[in-house]
Protein backbone atom coordinates (compact mmCIF):
# COMPACT_ATOMS: atom_id res chain seq x y z
CA UNK A 1 0.00 0.00 0.00
CA UNK A 2 1.25 3.16 -0.89
CA UNK A 3 2.87 5.59 1.89
CA UNK A 4 0.51 8.68 1.94
CA UNK A 5 2.71 11.91 3.44
CA UNK A 6 1.50 15.36 4.54
CA UNK A 7 4.08 17.62 3.05
CA UNK A 8 4.72 21.31 3.85
CA UNK A 9 4.04 23.25 0.34
CA UNK A 10 3.93 27.19 -0.33
CA UNK A 11 1.20 28.84 -1.83
CA UNK A 12 2.09 26.83 -5.35
CA UNK A 13 0.90 23.34 -4.13
CA UNK A 14 4.24 21.86 -6.11
CA UNK A 15 7.00 23.79 -4.46
CA UNK A 16 7.72 21.48 -1.14
CA UNK A 17 10.17 23.14 0.73
CA UNK A 18 10.39 21.42 4.28
CA UNK A 19 14.45 19.96 5.23
CA UNK A 20 12.26 17.68 7.78
CA UNK A 21 9.95 15.84 4.75
CA UNK A 22 12.72 16.27 1.95
CA UNK A 23 14.75 13.87 4.27
CA UNK A 24 12.01 11.47 4.38
CA UNK A 25 11.40 12.18 0.59
CA UNK A 26 15.17 10.99 0.50
CA UNK A 27 14.30 7.91 2.47
CA UNK A 28 11.52 6.77 0.61
CA UNK A 29 12.89 6.78 -2.46
CA UNK A 30 16.28 5.59 -1.40
CA UNK A 31 14.17 2.64 -0.25
CA UNK A 32 11.80 2.33 -3.27
CA UNK A 33 8.99 3.20 -1.44
CA UNK A 34 6.65 5.08 -3.34
CA UNK A 35 4.62 7.95 -1.82
CA UNK A 36 1.41 9.84 -2.03
CA UNK A 37 1.98 13.82 -1.01
CA UNK A 38 -0.55 15.92 0.41
CA UNK A 39 0.23 19.40 0.13
CA UNK A 40 -0.20 20.99 3.83
CA UNK A 41 -0.04 24.43 4.86
CA UNK A 42 1.77 25.65 8.00
CA UNK A 43 -1.73 26.78 9.52
CA UNK A 44 -3.37 23.49 8.40
CA UNK A 45 -3.87 21.77 12.10
CA UNK A 46 -7.12 20.06 11.22
CA UNK A 47 -5.76 18.17 8.46
CA UNK A 48 -3.18 16.45 10.94
CA UNK A 49 -5.96 16.09 14.06
CA UNK A 50 -5.69 12.48 13.09
CA UNK A 51 -2.14 12.07 13.94
CA UNK A 52 -2.55 13.93 17.27
CA UNK A 53 0.09 16.60 16.65
CA UNK A 54 0.57 19.23 13.82
CA UNK A 55 3.75 18.74 12.30
CA UNK A 56 5.40 17.62 9.06
CA UNK A 57 6.31 15.04 7.73
CA UNK A 58 3.61 12.86 8.92
CA UNK A 59 3.08 9.90 7.03
CA UNK A 60 0.36 7.11 7.26
CA UNK A 61 1.85 3.54 6.42
CA UNK A 62 -0.58 0.43 6.15
CA UNK A 63 -2.87 2.54 8.81
CA UNK A 64 0.08 3.48 11.41
CA UNK A 65 0.14 7.14 11.66
CA UNK A 66 4.16 8.33 12.37
CA UNK A 67 5.79 11.67 12.84
CA UNK A 68 8.98 13.29 13.39
CA UNK A 69 11.13 12.60 10.27
CA UNK A 70 14.00 10.75 12.76
CA UNK A 71 11.10 8.70 13.78
CA UNK A 72 9.96 8.08 10.52
CA UNK A 73 13.11 6.99 9.09
CA UNK A 74 13.93 4.72 12.15
CA UNK A 75 10.34 2.98 11.07
CA UNK A 76 10.97 2.52 7.74
CA UNK A 77 14.13 1.06 8.45
CA UNK A 78 11.92 -1.39 10.65
CA UNK A 79 10.03 -2.36 8.24
CA UNK A 80 11.47 -2.20 5.37
CA UNK A 81 15.40 -3.27 6.38
CA UNK A 82 16.60 -3.13 2.53
CA UNK A 83 18.38 -0.99 1.07
CA UNK A 84 19.63 0.10 4.02
CA UNK A 85 19.62 3.64 5.89
CA UNK A 86 21.79 2.90 8.54
CA UNK A 87 23.75 -0.08 8.73
CA UNK A 88 22.51 -1.20 11.84
CA UNK A 89 22.31 0.07 15.76
CA UNK A 90 25.31 1.51 15.63
CA UNK A 91 25.29 3.55 12.60
CA UNK A 92 21.70 4.88 13.51
CA UNK A 93 23.11 5.87 17.04
CA UNK A 94 26.01 8.08 14.76
CA UNK A 95 23.64 9.05 12.20
CA UNK A 96 21.51 11.00 15.83
CA UNK A 97 24.40 13.29 15.86
CA UNK A 98 24.36 14.05 12.16
CA UNK A 99 20.46 14.79 12.66
CA UNK A 100 21.27 16.81 15.38
CA UNK A 101 23.89 18.74 14.05
CA UNK A 102 21.50 19.58 11.02
CA UNK A 103 19.00 20.99 13.09
CA UNK A 104 20.91 22.73 15.27
CA UNK A 105 24.12 23.99 13.48
CA UNK A 106 23.20 24.00 9.94
CA UNK A 107 19.24 24.94 10.18
CA UNK A 108 20.09 27.62 12.68
CA UNK A 109 23.08 28.79 10.21
CA UNK A 110 20.54 28.84 7.00
CA UNK A 111 17.20 30.33 8.45
CA UNK A 112 18.70 34.01 8.70
CA UNK A 113 19.91 33.90 5.06
CA UNK A 114 16.31 33.04 3.57
CA UNK A 115 13.45 33.43 6.66
CA UNK A 116 12.27 37.18 4.63
CA UNK A 117 12.32 34.78 1.20
CA UNK A 118 10.01 31.86 2.83
CA UNK A 119 7.19 34.97 3.25
CA UNK A 120 7.27 35.25 -0.50
CA UNK A 121 6.56 32.02 -1.35
CA UNK A 122 4.30 30.38 1.09
CA UNK A 123 0.50 30.25 0.99
CA UNK A 124 -1.03 33.40 2.19
CA UNK A 125 -3.45 32.29 4.85
CA UNK A 126 -0.24 31.23 6.80
CA UNK A 127 2.17 34.38 6.50
CA UNK A 128 0.32 35.74 9.76
CA UNK A 129 1.07 32.98 11.78
CA UNK A 130 5.13 32.34 9.76
CA UNK A 131 5.72 36.37 10.13
CA UNK A 132 4.29 36.30 14.18
CA UNK A 133 5.87 33.14 15.14
CA UNK A 134 9.44 33.91 13.32
CA UNK A 135 9.84 37.26 14.25
CA UNK A 136 8.65 36.30 18.24
CA UNK A 137 11.51 33.40 18.25
CA UNK A 138 14.12 36.50 16.42
CA UNK A 139 13.08 38.92 18.86
CA UNK A 140 13.13 41.18 15.56
CA UNK A 141 11.98 41.24 12.13
CA UNK A 142 12.47 39.34 9.42
CA UNK A 143 13.84 41.84 7.72
CA UNK A 144 16.27 42.23 9.66
CA UNK A 145 16.98 38.69 10.72
CA UNK A 146 18.21 38.28 6.57
CA UNK A 147 19.95 41.83 6.50
CA UNK A 148 23.36 41.81 5.34
CA UNK A 149 23.50 38.10 4.36
CA UNK A 150 26.17 38.62 1.67
CA UNK A 151 28.45 39.62 4.60
CA UNK A 152 27.67 36.44 7.01
CA UNK A 153 27.94 34.15 3.94
CA UNK A 154 31.53 33.14 4.84
CA UNK A 155 30.70 32.76 8.42
CA UNK A 156 27.82 30.12 7.08
CA UNK A 157 30.15 27.99 5.22
CA UNK A 158 32.69 27.39 7.93
CA UNK A 159 29.93 25.50 9.35
CA UNK A 160 29.86 22.96 6.91
CA UNK A 161 33.58 22.18 7.23
CA UNK A 162 32.70 18.43 8.96
CA UNK A 163 30.70 18.18 5.92
CA UNK A 164 34.08 19.26 3.74
CA UNK A 165 36.02 17.03 5.49
CA UNK A 166 34.28 13.75 5.01
CA UNK A 167 33.78 14.43 1.55
CA UNK A 168 37.83 14.71 1.23
CA UNK A 169 37.83 11.07 2.13
CA UNK A 170 34.85 9.32 0.78
CA UNK A 171 31.89 10.39 -1.99
CA UNK A 172 29.05 10.42 0.60
CA UNK A 173 28.67 10.88 4.31
CA UNK A 174 27.57 7.28 4.29
CA UNK A 175 30.63 5.92 2.26
CA UNK A 176 30.62 4.82 -1.17
CA UNK A 177 26.81 5.72 -1.82
CA UNK A 178 24.13 7.76 0.21
CA UNK A 179 22.67 6.81 3.90
CA UNK A 180 20.31 8.49 5.98
CA UNK A 181 23.29 10.91 6.81
CA UNK A 182 23.06 12.26 3.26
CA UNK A 183 19.49 12.31 3.27
CA UNK A 184 19.45 14.47 6.72
CA UNK A 185 21.92 17.25 4.85
CA UNK A 186 20.81 17.17 1.49
CA UNK A 187 17.51 17.23 2.73
CA UNK A 188 17.96 20.29 4.75
CA UNK A 189 20.08 21.95 1.79
CA UNK A 190 16.76 21.69 -0.04
CA UNK A 191 15.23 24.05 2.28
CA UNK A 192 17.42 26.95 0.60
CA UNK A 193 17.29 25.72 -2.83
CA UNK A 194 13.49 25.69 -3.09
CA UNK A 195 12.42 28.70 -1.59
CA UNK A 196 15.50 31.43 -2.63
CA UNK A 197 17.71 32.29 -4.97
CA UNK A 198 20.69 33.14 -2.60
CA UNK A 199 23.49 31.21 -3.32
CA UNK A 200 25.11 29.37 -0.29
CA UNK A 201 27.36 27.19 -1.59
CA UNK A 202 30.48 28.45 -3.70
CA UNK A 203 30.46 27.12 -6.87
CA UNK A 204 34.00 25.45 -5.96
CA UNK A 205 32.59 23.89 -2.97
CA UNK A 206 33.36 20.01 -2.82
CA UNK A 207 30.03 20.90 -0.45
CA UNK A 208 28.12 21.36 -3.82
CA UNK A 209 29.58 18.93 -5.75
CA UNK A 210 28.46 16.41 -3.59
CA UNK A 211 25.03 17.58 -2.69
CA UNK A 212 24.79 17.87 -7.41
CA UNK A 213 25.42 14.49 -6.76
CA UNK A 214 22.53 13.72 -3.97
CA UNK A 215 20.03 15.71 -6.18
CA UNK A 216 20.99 13.15 -9.24
CA UNK A 217 20.16 10.52 -7.19
CA UNK A 218 16.57 8.81 -7.73
CA UNK A 219 15.78 9.79 -10.84
CA UNK A 220 16.16 13.33 -10.46
CA UNK A 221 14.05 13.46 -7.15
CA UNK A 222 16.07 17.11 -5.81
CA UNK A 223 17.15 18.12 -8.96
CA UNK A 224 13.45 17.80 -10.60
CA UNK A 225 11.74 19.69 -7.59
CA UNK A 226 10.08 23.14 -7.96
CA UNK A 227 11.97 26.70 -7.01
CA UNK A 228 10.73 29.67 -6.31
CA UNK B 1 52.28 -9.78 20.85
CA UNK B 2 50.95 -6.32 22.70
CA UNK B 3 51.02 -3.15 20.80
CA UNK B 4 53.47 -0.78 21.26
CA UNK B 5 52.44 3.22 20.99
CA UNK B 6 53.78 6.77 21.05
CA UNK B 7 52.18 8.47 23.38
CA UNK B 8 52.72 12.39 23.98
CA UNK B 9 53.23 13.08 27.44
CA UNK B 10 54.59 15.95 29.77
CA UNK B 11 57.04 16.71 31.59
CA UNK B 12 55.79 14.48 33.78
CA UNK B 13 56.42 11.25 31.86
CA UNK B 14 52.79 9.80 33.56
CA UNK B 15 50.99 12.68 32.02
CA UNK B 16 49.39 11.70 29.16
CA UNK B 17 47.21 14.73 27.38
CA UNK B 18 46.93 14.43 23.52
CA UNK B 19 43.75 14.55 22.22
CA UNK B 20 44.38 11.80 19.33
CA UNK B 21 46.13 9.47 21.76
CA UNK B 22 43.61 9.18 23.85
CA UNK B 23 40.73 8.03 21.34
CA UNK B 24 42.79 5.37 20.51
CA UNK B 25 44.01 4.45 24.26
CA UNK B 26 40.11 4.02 24.81
CA UNK B 27 39.87 1.87 21.50
CA UNK B 28 42.74 -0.42 22.56
CA UNK B 29 40.57 -0.85 25.60
CA UNK B 30 37.51 -1.16 23.88
CA UNK B 31 38.90 -4.23 21.76
CA UNK B 32 40.48 -5.65 25.11
CA UNK B 33 44.10 -5.10 23.66
CA UNK B 34 47.33 -4.84 25.66
CA UNK B 35 49.12 -1.89 25.02
CA UNK B 36 52.32 -0.75 25.62
CA UNK B 37 53.38 3.01 25.56
CA UNK B 38 56.36 5.12 25.30
CA UNK B 39 56.24 8.44 26.44
CA UNK B 40 57.23 11.03 23.35
CA UNK B 41 57.49 14.76 23.51
CA UNK B 42 56.94 17.20 20.77
CA UNK B 43 60.32 17.78 19.43
CA UNK B 44 61.48 14.04 19.58
CA UNK B 45 60.92 13.68 15.92
CA UNK B 46 63.99 11.10 16.08
CA UNK B 47 62.37 8.92 17.55
CA UNK B 48 59.68 8.24 14.92
CA UNK B 49 62.03 8.44 12.75
CA UNK B 50 61.06 4.43 12.04
CA UNK B 51 57.76 5.51 10.66
CA UNK B 52 58.21 7.92 8.30
CA UNK B 53 56.13 10.62 10.10
CA UNK B 54 56.61 12.57 13.43
CA UNK B 55 53.17 12.89 15.11
CA UNK B 56 51.64 10.82 17.42
CA UNK B 57 49.69 8.11 18.02
CA UNK B 58 51.99 5.22 15.87
CA UNK B 59 51.13 2.27 16.87
CA UNK B 60 53.42 -0.84 16.09
CA UNK B 61 51.28 -4.15 16.05
CA UNK B 62 53.10 -7.25 15.13
CA UNK B 63 55.89 -5.34 12.98
CA UNK B 64 53.15 -3.33 11.22
CA UNK B 65 53.38 0.58 11.72
CA UNK B 66 50.27 3.04 11.42
CA UNK B 67 49.69 6.51 12.46
CA UNK B 68 46.81 8.73 12.96
CA UNK B 69 44.33 8.34 14.97
CA UNK B 70 41.54 7.39 12.45
CA UNK B 71 43.98 5.23 10.49
CA UNK B 72 44.53 3.21 13.59
CA UNK B 73 40.61 3.00 14.41
CA UNK B 74 40.11 1.31 11.34
CA UNK B 75 43.30 -1.08 11.18
CA UNK B 76 42.40 -1.98 14.97
CA UNK B 77 38.56 -2.50 13.87
CA UNK B 78 39.74 -4.79 10.38
CA UNK B 79 42.55 -6.74 12.64
CA UNK B 80 40.36 -7.27 15.73
CA UNK B 81 36.60 -7.17 14.74
CA UNK B 82 34.86 -7.80 18.05
CA UNK B 83 33.89 -6.06 20.30
CA UNK B 84 33.31 -3.55 17.30
CA UNK B 85 34.39 0.13 17.42
CA UNK B 86 32.00 0.89 14.47
CA UNK B 87 29.02 -1.85 13.84
CA UNK B 88 29.91 -1.72 10.08
CA UNK B 89 31.11 0.32 6.85
CA UNK B 90 28.15 2.88 7.27
CA UNK B 91 28.23 3.51 11.07
CA UNK B 92 32.30 4.01 10.57
CA UNK B 93 31.36 6.38 7.58
CA UNK B 94 28.98 8.27 9.91
CA UNK B 95 31.71 8.17 12.69
CA UNK B 96 34.13 10.08 10.53
CA UNK B 97 31.63 12.97 10.70
CA UNK B 98 32.11 12.98 14.42
CA UNK B 99 35.70 12.75 14.07
CA UNK B 100 37.03 15.82 11.44
CA UNK B 101 33.56 17.63 13.94
CA UNK B 102 35.53 16.92 16.88
CA UNK B 103 39.33 17.73 15.36
CA UNK B 104 37.68 20.74 14.02
CA UNK B 105 34.89 22.58 16.35
CA UNK B 106 35.17 20.86 19.44
CA UNK B 107 39.56 21.16 19.32
CA UNK B 108 39.07 25.03 17.83
CA UNK B 109 36.90 25.34 20.62
CA UNK B 110 39.26 23.75 23.32
CA UNK B 111 42.34 25.08 22.55
CA UNK B 112 41.68 28.57 23.41
CA UNK B 113 40.59 27.58 26.74
CA UNK B 114 44.37 25.55 27.56
CA UNK B 115 46.73 26.94 25.19
CA UNK B 116 48.88 28.89 28.35
CA UNK B 117 48.45 25.96 30.67
CA UNK B 118 49.62 23.18 28.05
CA UNK B 119 52.71 25.31 28.32
CA UNK B 120 53.19 24.61 31.83
CA UNK B 121 53.52 21.13 31.67
CA UNK B 122 55.12 20.11 28.38
CA UNK B 123 58.63 18.87 29.06
CA UNK B 124 60.74 22.08 29.44
CA UNK B 125 62.22 20.57 25.72
CA UNK B 126 59.44 21.31 23.83
CA UNK B 127 58.40 24.79 25.37
CA UNK B 128 60.45 26.91 22.79
CA UNK B 129 59.00 24.98 19.51
CA UNK B 130 55.42 24.80 21.38
CA UNK B 131 55.13 28.22 22.28
CA UNK B 132 56.67 29.69 18.49
CA UNK B 133 54.38 27.22 16.52
CA UNK B 134 51.53 27.69 18.13
CA UNK B 135 51.45 31.97 18.25
CA UNK B 136 52.62 31.45 14.61
CA UNK B 137 48.93 29.89 14.29
CA UNK B 138 47.07 32.08 16.19
CA UNK B 139 48.86 35.42 15.21
CA UNK B 140 49.03 36.13 18.82
CA UNK B 141 51.40 34.92 22.04
CA UNK B 142 49.47 32.05 24.51
CA UNK B 143 48.28 34.23 26.92
CA UNK B 144 46.58 36.47 24.55
CA UNK B 145 44.50 33.32 22.97
CA UNK B 146 43.40 32.34 26.46
CA UNK B 147 42.92 35.59 27.98
CA UNK B 148 39.07 36.12 28.91
CA UNK B 149 37.92 32.82 28.76
CA UNK B 150 35.25 32.81 31.72
CA UNK B 151 33.08 35.22 29.31
CA UNK B 152 33.60 32.94 26.59
CA UNK B 153 32.32 29.98 28.33
CA UNK B 154 29.01 30.33 27.50
CA UNK B 155 29.83 30.22 23.71
CA UNK B 156 31.85 27.12 23.90
CA UNK B 157 29.40 24.88 25.86
CA UNK B 158 27.07 25.67 23.06
CA UNK B 159 29.16 23.66 20.64
CA UNK B 160 28.35 20.87 22.16
CA UNK B 161 24.68 20.97 21.57
CA UNK B 162 24.75 18.29 19.07
CA UNK B 163 26.26 15.63 21.56
CA UNK B 164 23.57 17.21 24.40
CA UNK B 165 20.52 16.61 21.98
CA UNK B 166 22.10 13.04 21.32
CA UNK B 167 22.16 12.13 24.58
CA UNK B 168 18.84 13.03 25.35
CA UNK B 169 17.72 9.82 23.25
CA UNK B 170 20.81 7.58 23.94
CA UNK B 171 22.89 6.53 26.47
CA UNK B 172 26.19 6.68 24.56
CA UNK B 173 26.98 8.14 21.17
CA UNK B 174 27.16 4.58 19.73
CA UNK B 175 23.66 4.18 21.38
CA UNK B 176 23.50 1.63 24.54
CA UNK B 177 27.00 1.00 24.28
CA UNK B 178 30.23 2.99 23.57
CA UNK B 179 31.44 3.50 20.29
CA UNK B 180 34.47 4.76 18.64
CA UNK B 181 32.06 7.89 18.19
CA UNK B 182 32.29 7.77 22.20
CA UNK B 183 36.43 7.21 22.09
CA UNK B 184 36.85 10.49 19.82
CA UNK B 185 34.74 12.97 22.20
CA UNK B 186 36.04 11.51 25.45
CA UNK B 187 39.50 11.45 24.14
CA UNK B 188 39.21 15.11 23.02
CA UNK B 189 38.01 15.83 26.15
CA UNK B 190 40.48 13.95 28.13
CA UNK B 191 42.75 16.51 26.83
CA UNK B 192 41.51 19.56 28.96
CA UNK B 193 40.80 17.83 31.58
CA UNK B 194 44.68 16.29 32.02
CA UNK B 195 46.58 19.52 31.78
CA UNK B 196 44.31 22.40 32.83
CA UNK B 197 42.34 23.12 36.10
CA UNK B 198 39.70 25.20 34.56
CA UNK B 199 36.35 23.49 34.24
CA UNK B 200 34.99 23.54 30.60
CA UNK B 201 31.89 21.98 31.46
CA UNK B 202 28.90 22.83 34.02
CA UNK B 203 28.45 20.12 36.49
CA UNK B 204 24.57 19.70 35.76
CA UNK B 205 25.27 19.59 31.71
CA UNK B 206 24.33 15.86 30.50
CA UNK B 207 27.63 16.00 28.42
CA UNK B 208 29.46 15.81 31.84
CA UNK B 209 27.70 13.04 33.51
CA UNK B 210 28.32 11.17 29.90
CA UNK B 211 31.59 12.07 30.51
CA UNK B 212 31.69 10.60 33.83
CA UNK B 213 30.85 7.26 32.33
CA UNK B 214 33.45 7.10 29.63
CA UNK B 215 35.62 7.86 32.59
CA UNK B 216 34.60 5.08 34.57
CA UNK B 217 35.17 2.85 31.39
CA UNK B 218 37.71 0.10 30.99
CA UNK B 219 38.23 0.09 34.46
CA UNK B 220 38.51 3.91 35.14
CA UNK B 221 41.19 4.37 32.29
CA UNK B 222 40.17 7.76 31.98
CA UNK B 223 39.06 8.78 35.82
CA UNK B 224 42.67 7.62 36.99
CA UNK B 225 44.50 8.95 34.25
CA UNK B 226 47.13 11.61 35.83
CA UNK B 227 45.98 15.13 35.81
CA UNK B 228 48.08 18.15 36.13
Amino acid sequence: MTIIMHDLAGADPDLRFSPYCWRIRFALAHKGLPVETIPWRFTETDALAFSGQARVPTIQDEGRVVFDSWTIAGHLEDTVPTPTLFGGPIGRAHARFINVWADSVLMGGIVRFIVRDLLDIIDPKDRDYFRTSREARFGTTLEQVQAGREDRLPAFRELLTPVRLVLRNQNYLGGTTPSYADHIVAGTLMWPRCVSRFALLADDDPVAAWFGRMLDQYGGLGRNAKTA
